[in-house]
């Protein structure tokens, strides 16, 4: 049963990624950048850097995520994972906005990532210390 | 033993995208474009945005493949695979040849992807509201 | 117990990535490339190439180190992992002097990478012919 929750946040997660995904496939119509560019257009290229930004911290969060679900708890983990997701949305709107507004977005998500990756490390290294 | 089958279309999925950036490589010598610019030849560019998008799309579909193994069905997650796989194909051969062709390939891979995550969805919550 | 060394490769592994992605935010200060821009200084390209190789290599590794896990040996799995970190490693350290140098490290990690997800997909067919 606990496990749904990270499992709900990996989905949530991946909707993002499509979302952010689909936003640069609408914005090579609307500001003209034609593929293979991604150059071109600063509106275009704000929107590309939003889809890339959330790949890099996707492939981040869900190993971590996991790793925290299996060695800490999956109920923090999930709950861990939501704040991820506030990070995520807000560093998105803040940065079509202004690039300059993309930190506390960025550094919210990042937070909730690093939690997740030391405390993983942390639940490990006590299992392997109790040698179980 | 069932769970060969999403393993399995996990190790083509890699092999693939193995493929796609030896190819960005190769195509670094073949059309004179050294690290670390990823611009100067249209040529390259292209091969580039393959090996791009194939990343993008594996992070989508390998979480969103082995969901819908544990949430539904490890089969059905194999054959949808089985789509994907042939859509990116088809999405590289396309767009080596024409970037403009490679709409079909692009969205035959993205329907195999949304159903292994939405599917997974349904799974979830189908088990969340039966309480196990 | 035998499965936290690759639990442990996978923490060491994302903290390197995290390492590559601040260094990328500490780059567009020093060398004055502002955010969406992701080219305009040689040595800030040099800088986020790193990042986006370190990206692209994770994505293949991880998965090939967890099958390789499963159906070969989590030991084996882990010593690989380590070799793989070690190649990412020197990547690294010589991309940064020179984009030239960059080989060796990459051909490390690819082997280990390789050999994980080749591995992998011989214990898996071994499996499926004795039918467990």
């Amino acid at each position: 049963m606990a496990l749904h929750l990270p499992a709900l946040v990996t989905v949530l997660a991946l909707l993002l990624f499509v979302y952010s995904f689909l936003a640069v496939g609408k914005a090579r119509v609307t500001y003209g950048v034609a593929a293979p560019a991604t150059t071109g257009h600063a509106a275009f290229e704000v929107v590309y850097r939003v889809q890339m930004n959330t790949l890099e911290q996707l492939v981040l969060f869900l190993p971590a995520l996991w790793l925290f679900s299996h060695y800490v708890s999956p109920l923090w983990a999930g709950l861990l994972g939501v704040v991820w997701l506030a990070g995520r949305v807000l560093y998105a709107v803040s940065y079509v906005k202004n690039p300059k507004n993309r930190g506390p977005g960025f550094i919210i998500s990042f937070i909730a990532s690093i939690t997740l990756l030391l405390g993983s490390a942390v639940g490990m290294v006590m299992r392997m210390v109790a040698g179980v």
